[in-house]
């Protein structure tokens, strides 16, 4: 038996997010299980890093799934991109210890959320960013963000996830978020959040709310009142999908 | 009479190129024309700063119309990109002398073609780049583009029109390259060329040559030979329209 894990990129727009639900839903893994069927004869079970939600896209997803096929490694890139849609692309194939598991090995991810922040939108980026017209102040930005950094529980931050609902158990809701880099280019607004794991819908609450302060909708120091609150009722608006990318997964 | 000038940014994708030709064709000049309509409440004729062909993006294409009406020119931009489609956006309306011209005024255009050249194809960027699976020498690519440079007879760079093939006179094929910038970052490869005129697929023609060059299909020094021979057939392929972008016009 053979471990291999995959990087994968893929474009959200047309996908009801990474997890097979059910089978009339067109999903990443949905695609990908298909075409690790057609190339390796059997059917794999195929284990994401974590879930992306509908629309949300991918330049550096990890999964993994083990076969008996003798397969040459440098052949499984050309083969399962032959084999997938235009919007998914695998983009590294590698053979790992049979231990490796791509959920329960990420230590830290790297969520970038996108922003045009200029009075006309884009023909060219639109699936890609969340258009805001108005001038973001990007120091407010940088100094409400600081206070997300750190150790903390970051309950109203996050949804109730209906995937979870109906399971029983503790619902942990205390991460460790490494860094939040705010950056410009041009006309471009990048939010890198890194952290050991991320709560549903956590990174476009916290950017939704970033907004809302940034646009006044929310005075300044909310963040810190928001975390203490513990209520996701506290928080801002939800930042869409579409600007949401998984760029890394360590 | 006012005259405002536009500039224009589109996704070639889903459309047949810049101009009208007939009324089931989707082309960019044609939802621009409806969107002033709808707005202006009167048809005017919208001039481009030249055609781009079916497939080929826009990042700053200039087009110019004249209209009576007297709405505020900072209102124009929204009222447009409301009233277009998602794969075109203006992104700036000024208002220009009346003897202004986007055909006859552009006297210098750069055109970017970009090739993706890594292994594997992408996801996100495939409308928008050529992807090159094998590695590409820049050096190579660098010393042949340097005998484009300056003002040359393109003849052997450039395609039957078939919108011009019925019209008489002469068909002038000299035209100037200022310059031809190949850049590399990550595992993106862009290759801008400024000239004061560009023929039909020159631009397509040249990258396609190139790339020819660099794969061993021609053999170095093949530039020099193309240009003497001044007939297409002595060049190479056409690299396709979705990895063409139309910069800036100045």
């Amino acid at each position: 038996m053979r471990n291999i894990k995959l990087t994968i990129e893929y474009a959200g727009t047309d996908f009801n997010g990474w997890q097979v639900q059910s089978k009339n839903q067109r999903t990443v893994q949905g695609e990908l299980e298909k075409a690790i069927k057609r190339i390796f004869k059997k059917s794999s079970r195929l284990i994401g890093s974590g879930r992306t939600d509908a629309g949300v896209h991918a330049l550096g997803q990890v999964a993994n799934f083990t076969t008996p096929s003798n397969i040459p490694i440098e052949r499984i890139v050309p083969a399962l991109n032959a084999n997938l849609p235009d919007d998914i692309a695998v983009t590294r194939a590698e053979a790992v210890p049979l231990n490796y598991h791509a959920q329960f090995s990420a230590k830290r991810k790297t969520y970038r959320y996108t922003i045009l922040n200029r009075r006309a939108r884009t023909a060219l980026e639109h699936k890609f960013c969340h258009h805001i017209p108005h001038t973001i102040d990007l120091k407010l930005l940088r100094a409400e963000a600081k206070h997300l950094v750190g150790r903390k529980d970051f309950r109203s931050f996050t949804a109730a996830d209906p995937a979870e609902r109906d399971k029983p158990g503790s619902k942990d809701t205390v991460r460790t978020i490494y860094k939040i880099a705010i950056k410009k280019s041009g006309d471009f607004i990048t939010i890198d959040v890194t952290a050991n794991g991320f709560l549903y819908k956590m990174v476009r609450n916290i950017v939704g709310t970033l907004l809302d302060i940034s646009s006044k909708h929310l005075p300044p120091g909310s963040i810190k009142n928001i975390l203490k609150a513990k209520s996701r009722r506290a928080a801002g608006t939800t930042a869409p999908a579409k600007g949401l990318m998984l760029l890394r997964v360590f």
